[in-house]
């Protein structure tokens, strides 16, 4: 069961109002990379989990994201807090209220739309979706989905400090930014007190695919490195001439009982292209005197 | 640019349709974890990305990823050529079509709104969108979602591999999965070709933040592990006795101009809660006789 | 700040797995009627609320809503701890899996793509949005909306228990829908101690329209009641006789500045409809000898 | 059957083109709490309706809200009239038509992709979804969702009013906005003429749990009032000290078979984490010289 | 302004309720090819037109196209009338109700969620989006759209009839799918009705390129047909051969300014890739003794 | 099987950075109308094909498109370019920092979230989506929906050269608009070299219905034109005279059997209206001294 405490992890001071600024924000409170989607991101790991010591862990820090969800959300309702009030109470004019709702990021539907309340969406308004969440029940693969997402919030609140120069809300980002280098740590132990936690799962792979490198790229550019070149690695540059790798036809089949094959049949006949005719069209019906339209573009 | 040979790069052999199967197989065509959600992921970070090695890598991968996209989407086809057909020419039965069509999985919606043919969906008929590719443009994280992308797509190809007995599916499927360790094996060699790969980005964390365990899920269950223990890490036990962590007082304050504070009073004043009094409300009104609804569930 | 305890609020036991049963649970983890949407929308509110004893009530609710998510998640683990493990360890044949995950509900897509974890879905396999929380930063509406909210998902826990006869899953769930009814009488409480809440915001509305009911559906069927007749309303029948209510001239206009004028005559003649002609079409190039087709469909 | 009269309910005369005005008024056009959303919302309880009035009165303000549609999208076609035209044409030099369509809101969305014709979308080019409609087939919770939905919709046209200064875009939204009052007026009156509506549904709650208050945020800003406080509610302070509330065991469990016992213990096995050790991780490895990076973040 | 008659433009008459057949037919309610979907398409189409003929025949469209969303709305609730009341009052067994709503399609969560009231949703329970409408303001695009979606909207209903045998509703299906028949011959004579729709727009095309076809896609079953072979059209086989078509270096440059090549110039080098060594990776320490894994997968 | 070459097929010469317009740009690479949306469009049909011809022609310029996304892609990236490095290396001030992310667009999340790589989200930051992609397995529809498409990916290119005057991205633009010509051109031909196209499927319409026009939309600006008149059409006009029009009650019914309809008859009884009362409402409970809001806006 989750408790609460009025009291926030970190103190929050905002040197002044800014709904541009309190939109940006909302990426980490609502957008992909944000405190929500880690939250849940562990909770439901959490949940499913059988080993008590990684139970535990993901729930205390499950726990942990949701009180930086707090924080983040918090800094928000600072920054929007001037907007919020002169806005339901038109205490400025029409023309000074739409002025400060347009003056930059998705501020405008924060306002108008949700009352310049922190709202779970990212930076464009675009709504939270559990698509962010990519937990698929087996915790050698989501350790690893954790290491990376935490990787990646903790870029995000780089940028975030990067543009901004009130020193409350730097300061208050620098916590949450670090914290995530520690939870990614804690993940990264995880991960590899599992013993022989890759290939994940059971199966095995096919031996003589795992260790091909396919060059599908071509061209100028065409580089070697460790990913595919080294002991390990076969390389395979003739791609076209080893089409398929298996050695078939490199068709698609399938057999059909005797209904679905007539059926098929069927099918195909009715709609069967002539290939020989050529046909009027309905853009040649459109075309009127457009005929002479197709002339280059001045491109200046 | 792309071009394209009508062979596949692996050889499809179905051995009967079987459309329950097929949209059971669109997980790994329209899901999160499937084909298009690779290529794509791997595609847009190789447009993006200066360093000729890792551009040249990413690009390699996309395109083989895309070559997958087309395998999977031919097994699809393959699964639903029977059921296809039939309903296009209604050559059973209503009743027959319509036991066909609702034997299982969402195979109804495959037949119904997208005729068989292999949609853009997983296998609840959710379209796919790009909230799934988590790429943020930096390949220290980008390079590391990869690694767990490549990870999960391995597990779901074991799963569909363990749920059919059809043997040219499994060895689709094996091909698939065993190319998915493959790639994981060369963005692992990637990101550790980058030298001073973590934490990523350019801050440095807080110092004394940075190797804090914070034990927030307490109770029954607490455990140490290698994750919140030993020489690296300091362990806070005491969670609300330390709160906030920085000092302060733990509250959210900005500093408002004096026309924003005007309008905020105004706002409180307007919408301030009477603590004292104990209103009639809706329910009061609405709960009617039912006062005596109140009793207990009858839990069998 | 939120604290955890792994015991949950209420003890789950479960009678037996049941993954189909499973995926109906998640209408209350992942739909829009459930737990998370509870959780966030209290939340949010807590966030953004300037009077203190609101905020503190949303902040009760809301962290008691995410002890709700828990319960109802460890009853979707708990259904599905069977099927998670097979798949995982494939220690049935591939005939026997493929049955236990196609039985019904949308448990193929819980087992192939979450592994049997709790995904935050609904009973669809659609993912949580924020599209479903409402708030809008004002405490009169936002306190009618939760007072909807749980009203709601005080319903659908009362479906769920309607389909289940596992013992420990009515009573965990009747604890659950009890929590609601008792969740709607304190944000009862709450909007009824705000003076003057009815019509919400500051502008009054414009009073010859704030009591008029339009009886735009006509036709068999029509009825009066106490919202459209008595004291307080006027109700307006001839609704076409009476367009606009205004008096003006019932169509939109803009005052167009002379360049944007030019542009629109422009704009209009390019694209003018030719009212005269019978042009002929691409469906009349299409209907070829199928002239003949449009006879009755054959209604049996 | 629906019919329509080319006549708008209200006359809609707007002063000047302005397609970022334009783009704020998209809210109640397509956003969460717009016309489209209200409309759809009746509409849908209304044909699922036994009750001959309430589907009456259902219908006819779902038509209004049809109607109402139509008058802010007319809003929406004049603001844009100029813009659309001039785009069309090109009738200005590209450097002009750029800073036209990026002058503020996403009114370059609404330019470029929609051509200046309105889009089902809210003020930041979010697509209109059903996801925000949360009728559930309930009249008693239905119409608490409908009063809920009126007076969020009164408040945000109670914003756009409050943001522009065009007298006949503030006359029509007003007309707009006084409707919404007087359907909640409707839909409170539909509400109460259903006797005993609370608590909705037919099972009663668990008497030990309806009228209990369960104090879970504590801390700084504990507040009591009628929501918690007074002759109705029982009051828990000591959360933690009387989990679980049933007074079990606070965990949760399942009866499993054995062969699904058997795959457990194997999964479990198979993914047990090594509580002792402390093993060399991946951001070991990728620490390098970087290990003097954790140094405070210089914040000003 | 829209108005109402309660009888319907079609008579539904159902035989006998069918949840899993009312799920299926929400396709047509909420699903991509819905009447919603049309409605809005032409509604939307509607206002912002300004040539008077085409704004006419838009809104007679649009407004019976919500006819027919009225249609098929009522055939779902006629079909879920019986297990809407029954979920309601608890009037079977849970046994019973179980499997009443998981007998197939997602009749489930119409059941648990909506109440068996018509959702807005498709047949696999997607709420419907504005993403499914494809209008962008300028008419002989979206007169093409529409033409478009005229015709799939046929294919649509021409299935669901396909799969019923109830009179009644295969009846009113062939009125509704008869109707889409007849709005495309009414765009079809619309667009026609445009002298010179294409190419669309006003810019004519670059001439060198108008009439190329690029054959992309070699291997087996390269086909030759009236779309890349004839009088009109300049065939490329040698693609590869003859990259970039401008005749430039085939790459991606842009010019930068001073200061954004020196923050490129460091962080190129923060972030280059060592190619020439052969780093341990996170893969390696997983590996453990699971090197022996790659083994061909058994299959079959 | 894909192959890729590392040149574009078209150069892209860009002449500055510019984050703005590089948010624009996104329009056709992550839109709907965009060319990832064409590319999956083709590809799935193409799979699904069963006639050589329109396979090869559907793979030919799925291809293609997926090149011009590469293309596209291109332009983001070099317009990105000075952003992406500032941000990541913090090489200017935050205050310069923050000015450059928030100039107009949306490109403060293009920055901030996806750190100047190109996202797949249009120009207001909405995520690319499946439901964009409106092919449903029937080539006489696809091709409609083919043709309508390119027409719409044509008009956003001409919207797009419009608004920028750099003269290398007016240059690739044109190729990429003009490129839409000519597929435009191959998929009519493809239409109309399948015989009997119209209308589509097997069914053939009731005929009684199948050439009427129904005059839904009435009132000023009645118009008739070559889609409601002439010989081929019957009009309807007085609609509401002629309800139904299969001549039946127009009501919508369903024969209950004896469990389901005395469920019904309590489920109705339980939740009947009282049409008689006048009830008091939560909103009279509300109203307080606000009753004399009701007066009119001032509407300046």
């Amino acid at each position: 069961m989750f408790i609460h405490n009025k009291k926030l992890q970190y103190t929050v001071r905002v040197s002044e109002p800014n709904p541009v600024l309190a939109s940006l924000m909302l990426e980490q409170f609502g957008g992909p990379q944000g405190e929500l989607a880690a939250a849940m991101r562990y909770f439901t790991q959490g949940l499913a989990e059988d080993d008590p010591g990684r139970k535990d862990m993901l729930l205390d820090i499950a726990t942990e994201e949701l009180s930086h969800l707090e924080i983040i959300g918090s800094i928000v309702c600072m920054l929007n807090k001037g907007v919020k009030a002169q806005l339901a109470e038109a205490s400025m004019t029409e023309a000074e209220l739409y002025r400060s709702i347009t003056a930059g990021g998705d501020s405008h539907t924060q306002s108008i739309l949700y009352g310049g309340a922190p709202a779970l969406t990212n930076s464009s308004g675009v709504p939270w979706t559990a698509a962010y969440v990519d937990s698929i029940g087996d915790p050698t693969c989501d350790l690893r989905s954790n290491i990376a997402a935490e990787s990646r919030a903790k870029i995000v609140y780089e940028r975030l400090i990067n543009v901004t120069d009130d020193p409350g809300i730097k300061e208050a980002l620098g916590f949450l930014m670090t914290r995530e280098i520690a939870h990614q740590k804690s993940f990264e132990k995880a991960l590899y007190s599992i013993e022989d936690n890759f290939p994940t799962g059971k199966l095995p792979g096919v031996a003589q695919f795992a260790d091909l490198y396919v060059n599908t790229s071509q061209g100028p550019g065409d580089t070697t490195g460790p990913w595919n070149t080294g002991e390990q690695w076969t390389k395979l540059d003739d791609v076209e001439g080893n089409l398929p790798l298996d050695g078939g036809d490199g068709l698609a089949s399938v057999k059909l009982g005797a209904a679905d094959k007539k059926a098929t049949v069927a099918l195909d006949k009715r709609l069967k292209s002539d290939l020989k005719g050529d046909p009027i069209t309905g853009a040649d019906l459109g075309a009127g005197p457009g005929a002479g339209k197709t002339t280059p573009v001045p491109v200046s």
